[in-house]
């Protein structure tokens, strides 16, 4: 059972995800008609929001891709059902750099509370699209490897649970202040960043020190040479 | 005879999937000057004839790329005229984005039929190269595995037969309303997802309950173990 | 000796060909202001040397990476020289929608005849670069596969020593007619898509009906189950 | 222990640098409005900046890609540390195509110091990063491949050590001269596409007759025919 089964499919996701953090680069505009007396570095210094923007939603892509990349390390085998649920989820990822400009664009202006609602609410939608790619293939262990670690594919059924709820938070809060609401999304990103290492710490307890340097070591035991 | 021999044909079309899938949202316009009296809440609500048209064309391209994952399950091999009706094919892929726009534009104005006659007109384009895709492959088994499954390349062989058609309903809808066309564009689409599975149901009736869950697996029955 | 030795150059060439030929579809513009009593389909209409440059330059890629997939088949292994030859002809390729915005721009208004100079320019550059590939891994079979077809090799020496005049002519052409010039480079396409199997029919003559279908198949022979 | 282990993070990363790389076109702008009695050749001229630039930024992402697949050659296990070194590397490179745009925009201008100090700060960062992604692979030989070359391992943690620093004597000619800037930037380009082999060379000392005409032939000699 080679990592090849679902080789396309991570091979696709990945050039999504690669294409939409790249292009979020293409809102960062040149100042090009500077102000009497204006410098261009006053210039740079007052488009702060496009720079917050950027860096939140290139953070918040990155570690979604990571993520993406540990639920495959469990998956062995795809269908119709997971190709959909996937498709759905990168949908929502391809559509990150609109209301990151959006975001950009209505900082600290009339409008910026729709321009959150709409940032939230992508991201809530993307982290329910994760449950959905995780269940079509969890559910029963339908495409699951069969050499997966079973306290890892627990704990990111856990994990996931909660997931669109946080980002229901983070969207409440951007009722009451914008840029508030943008650092949750930061801290939900380190978040999603650390649970799978905490969760092998917690959940091996006495085991941890013989867990191997690497996820991958750890997920395909039977590749690696004793040393 | 490994999946590596049309791997690199498969990558290369997967990043030009990726990309015009991705590319879409570059149409998704931040909007920037505000009518006197106009929220930003009013000004988005506007746009949707965007949104409309992103979706079709991103679930359109979405499951072309399922289909033609789905054909080189069975393709094994590559020659000049794969890689040239391929290719034919991609440049429809990479259009998708132009009449996307055009339809986005026009809709509900003067124009709007001239729109959809060019959107459909690029996806009749886009089912007849994949006609030719699969004829190149197909015809006297030339470039097949040998370890196909006969049921699921017939079905393959008949469901592309009428793809064309569809897509020519889909234009002549679009005299009469093209958001009813844009309609009949998500149905096929759907259409066009379905048809392997229902169709492994029917053409093996009651060895139905032995198929394995994944397609992956039952391409390639030699690499899998028993269990 | 696998495929994988020169895969993530194949990989990473393959995304800068995939890309370049997306971005091209960046130039089609949706026509916004209609002149009084214009419809949509004149104003389309009227924007065909946008349609003329973006399919000469669409094939043109297109050809470009069945030719680089070609020379990728005999080539086993890589160097820095190898690596930076390729890393100059991905430039000439990334460079591909710049002279075709150009001519399609200028067409037909003054300014033609340069904008000809620099597309067919970059055209001549890319062929020199592709002379740069070829001669890095074919030198002394520096990097050549072991098992490769010495006939394919020798007859794409041939080919290349040519290539870069053939586009000169195309150069020269464009001081005459433009137009003329875009059709030159549709032909020399369609000559560069050609020659390999031409020249396996011409090269081994008598041997041409026990030549497997797929070339793939001509490169690894000791992939293949006899039958 | 196969390549694939790091595969999916090569691939990813692989398609940051071709999108980034494939972006910088979009800056080069067809003349449009051309000034009275301008010929189209004037106005291109004209744009030389915007030139230099791309062709700066283009070398320097090029060589840094190599540098990336020569890291990677070495790495043969992956763990989120790296993971997280790694997309902090490629923000940097996403960033790329902004500061170069500054700098087409504002050479020859008031701003062109605040453009080159941006533009140079980002190489610092990116140059910072690839320390980061050395050392959480390196440190203690943590997710280094079993069959790494010793040497050449220990070549890159010199050669590294020093690359911030020649990224900063290229930000502070940038006080003095922008195009030296650029220039130096260039000649860094070129130190850093050289020195594996110079090291190989220097290193090897006696030994040098003997390595392998390749790289990869050099990483896994494992694979390799004795012939």
């Amino acid at each position: 059972m080679s990592a090849e089964e679902t080789g396309r499919v991570e091979a696709f996701s990945d050039g999504v995800f690669a294409i939409a953090m790249t292009l979020l680069v293409l809102d960062m505009k040149v100042p090009r008609d500077l102000a009497q007396g204006q410098t261009l570095a006053q210039a740079l210094a007052g488009q702060w929001p496009t720079y917050l923007a950027f860096v939140t939603s290139y953070a918040t892509i990155l570690i979604m891709w990571v993520n993406h990349h540990r639920l495959f390390t469990h998956i062995g085998r795809w269908d119709d059902r997971l190709l959909f649920a996937n498709g759905l989820l990168l949908l929502g990822i391809v559509l990150v750099p609109f209301p990151t400009a959006l975001v950009a664009e209505y900082l600290g202006r009339a409008g910026q509370t729709t321009a959150a609602l709409v940032y939230n609410g992508t991201f809530i939608v993307i982290a329910l699209c994760f449950n959905l790619v995780w269940k079509s293939a969890s559910t029963n262990d339908r495409l699951l490897r069969a050499d997966r670690n079973p306290d890892a594919v627990r704990h990111i059924t856990d994990s996931y649970r909660y997931g669109p709820l946080f980002y229901v938070v983070a969207l409440v809060v951007g009722f009451v202040s914008v840029t508030a609401s943008l650092v949750v999304n930061c801290a939900l990103a380190v978040y999603f960043a650390l649970p799978s290492r905490t969760a092998a710490v917690i959940g091996h307890a006495g085991k941890a020190h013989q867990l191997p340097a690497s996820h991958q070591g750890q997920a395909r035991p039977s590749d690696r040479p004793p040393g």
